[in-house]
């Protein structure tokens, strides 16, 4: 997992790169001192500049309260190297165990959040509430990425892209149709 | 095409077996008497029952308006036979062209609401306005699936999955970890 240790700096306004294609994302939290993580697979881009992106984050996670009062989390991007943490990530609550250490996942500091880095994720997104005015009826957050950090290769990680039912969609092969775009669509 | 007129019924709860993986989407609207087919990248899935779907609908599209007054959109799942027309969609607008004549795009009859299906798309999810108190800030619309259909194959067809500059992430495998779950997270 070495080449997780250098990940290079990306604008902000480029999540859309990771987050647009729907992966299953891990999201973790800190607050008062615990951290924890959830999977998470209902989220959106919503704008570029500022770097919005909009989650729901059911209100009987664990996580839910810890987002909600530290207003803080990191959204990290899993390969399909992780699969099975990831998977049993979603089906373990933070009541009962330290995710981070139940699946010895390697916790680094953020630059502008409390909340940890999941150092063996491709891409990590670091994240404050921007906006909860439907978390109640909706329980739908909006964060604002301000800081984001991807792992140099590959340019095109596998992703998972979860169906229900147990079952992923993996991406990780490229169409490009560049040439077909108008430049101000690109 | 002729799979694409045998589509059946599922329930609208599981619309999110299709658009949780992220795919883009061609949403077709028609209000006085004209049609239009936008895509789209940046939706998530926000409940199963009702069955919820938020949506970024930029305002300069010729559809915004189309979908605001009308208060219904169809959302079509394209697969990778589409790309082609995918990309052509949203580099043109409706506003010149007949994008269903334009495209050759075979208009049905939706059940539920006036905005026509796109027969050539794998599923189709009917969609009415639900929610439009995040429009004016953030152009998100939140939508009710109110009726879905879907082709009876393939079961997991290969979708394109937007990341910007003109590249799509393609997803059609599967990975399974079904076992993996607890029952009542499935």
């Amino acid at each position: 997992m070495a080449k997780y240790d250098r990940k290079a700096d990306l604008p902000v306004s480029l999540a859309r790169r990771y987050l647009e294609p729907g992966p299953i994302v891990l999201v973790s939290s800190s607050c008062r001192g615990k951290t924890n993580i959830m999977t998470m697979g209902w989220h959106t881009v919503m704008e570029f500049t500022p770097s919005l992106v909009g989650c729901v984050i059911a209100g009987g996670n664990h996580s839910f309260q810890m987002i909600r009062d530290s207003g803080e989390c990191v959204i990290n991007l899993p390969t399909t190297a992780l699969t099975n943490k990831v998977v049993g990530i979603g089906n373990s609550t933070g009541s009962e165990i330290d995710k981070f250490k139940h699946f010895e996942l390697t916790a680094d500091p953020a630059e502008k959040v409390t909340a940890p880095l999941i150092r063996e994720c491709h891409a990590n997104f670091e994240c404050r509430l921007s906006d909860d005015c439907l978390v109640d009826r909706y329980n739908f957050f909006i964060f604002e990425v301000v800081k984001a950090h991807v792992a140099p290769s590959p340019k095109h990680p596998e992703t998972l892209h979860y169906t229900g039912d147990g079952v992923f969609m993996v991406s990780g092969k490229i169409i490009s149709r560049r040439g077909r775009f108008r430049p101000e669509m690109l």
